[in-house]
């Protein structure tokens, strides 16, 4: 497999991420995960976007984004996934230098990773639905910003996964938030309930799609604070990501979401997307 | 120099962590700072205590804590460090496997890492002392552990640095905590002041010896929430580390604290514990 490492292609087991790594020490780095569709980047500026966010807020500077598409496209090419279903995974840290927790010397070189695998669509999943559990949200106060500091996601993810769901979704101050590794929506009077973005939720690029969609399948939006004593309300609740797309939660905690099947808004929404990611063009 | 990685001595430019790491994707891991006073390791089965701690909050598995001793002192020895002033960094982190939030497959191999470096004592910042910043706490809810997931560490450790200060310390509902890298404990009314262990707090190693020190140095001691609007009542602040011992802080935000400069229980406690390093016992 080639992946991409400081500015070169070369076999992933040749990379050797330095043990001085501020990924590696501090999680001082941000990520991001790119979905291709036969070989066509989906919502590519929009992810650049973000990553782009992540680094100003990080304050981690001389990274070239501009070059990244090419980058993608070569990963893809390399690894004969020009036509392919896959995904690409873009790491950027503040660089291996002298641990300390102060900010590396100007002039220290980011560390730039990237690539690209094979993917297979979760059909029976988006088909049939999960189930997730709620769980109280111990991460920082910067979710916004998609950093690798995401240790209280894998420990959630963990727990949702021993309890046999597929999700985590935090809680806090009995306000539910988002998922683990996902946006979550909700569904209530039959309109699609959505939390306002706060420093503890992700800008969800999904989430975007869909809010997006949702307007033109004239399904009514609400942006509101959306509340863990009103789980036994919701008729539906939607777990959107870059690799799950649109996931029915057919269960939280054990207890069936309304009719504890897929419900007819996210069963729309599925194939508003699908339509959207099969109109695809490719790269001119 | 010479390090540990995963079983191996080896020269540091030749250690090469993988990108699957989950110390580099995820913060998912531990680690540990250790003092050797002229070869000898201060507070070893403390920092061994504390790593196994963490290992088992976080569920990491099949590490064998028995033999990081011996790596210890080979580490001072392969790098003339046998007599000297050094410090041991010691990082477990889950190992290397396929990107997924949930914990890698059991028998997942842990990544195991250490280097110990020559260390130069900050003689003048504990002769003169240090300045501080309070910052909003923004770190996850279990900073009682010892992890790499530390991103919001060094960005208040960051900002301190360019407010002119040395360090930053959490304030969280209007208590203040602990410092970017370090304990924070108070004097007031001549009695040293130590918020309690919470979450929020690591129990730090500095912090037990200095509290057992005020003991046998007839300090009074109160351990008790710390508030922030307090400050301007403190006598004296001590910043408390494996590195720093105590550093007394004689400014806060730009303001005196006490007379401005070390107080006398600093100094008497950095007396003592002067005296227990030029005490340690060689290995037998």
């Amino acid at each position: 497999m080639v992946v991409f490492f400081n500015g070169e292609f070369l076999e992933k087991e040749n990379v050797a991420i330095s043990p001085d790594d501020r990924g590696f020490l501090f999680a001082d780095g941000v990520y991001d995960v790119v979905r291709a569709y036969r070989g066509r980047l989906f919502r590519w500026q929009e992810h650049l976007d973000r990553l782009a966010h992540g680094l100003k807020e990080l304050r981690i500077e001389g990274v070239s984004l501009g070059g990244l598409e090419k980058i993608a496209f070569q990963l893809l090419k390399e690894n004969g996934l020009e036509a392919a279903e896959a995904t690409l995974y873009l790491q950027i840290t503040r660089g291996a230098t002298l641990r300390s927790h102060r900010f590396p010397p100007q002039g220290t070189i980011p560390t730039v990773y990237a690539e690209a695998n094979p993917f297979t669509p979760p059909i029976e999943l988006r088909k049939k639905g999960a189930s997730a559990i709620i769980v109280p949200d111990e991460r920082w106060g910067r979710c916004d910003i998609k950093t690798i500091n995401l240790l209280p996601n894998t420990m959630a993810n963990q727990r949702a996964f021993e309890a046999g769901a597929f999700e985590a979704i935090f809680a806090r101050d009995g306000l539910l938030l988002e998922g683990s590794h996902s946006s979550i929506l909700f569904v209530k009077d039959d309109a699609l309930l959505c939390p306002p973005l706060t420093n503890f939720i992700l800008p969800g690029i999904t989430r975007n799609v869909v809010l997006s969609l949702a307007s033109t399948e004239s399904i009514s939006v609400h942006i509101r604070p959306c509340l863990e004593n009103e789980v036994a309300e919701f008729q539906e609740i939607l777990m959107l990501g870059t690799t799950s797309e649109i996931v029915p939660i057919t269960k939280v905690n054990g207890i069936s979401v309304g009719t504890g099947v897929p419900g007819r808004i996210a069963r729309k929404l599925q194939s508003a997307f699908r339509r959207i990611t099969q109109e695809l063009k490719s790269r001119s």
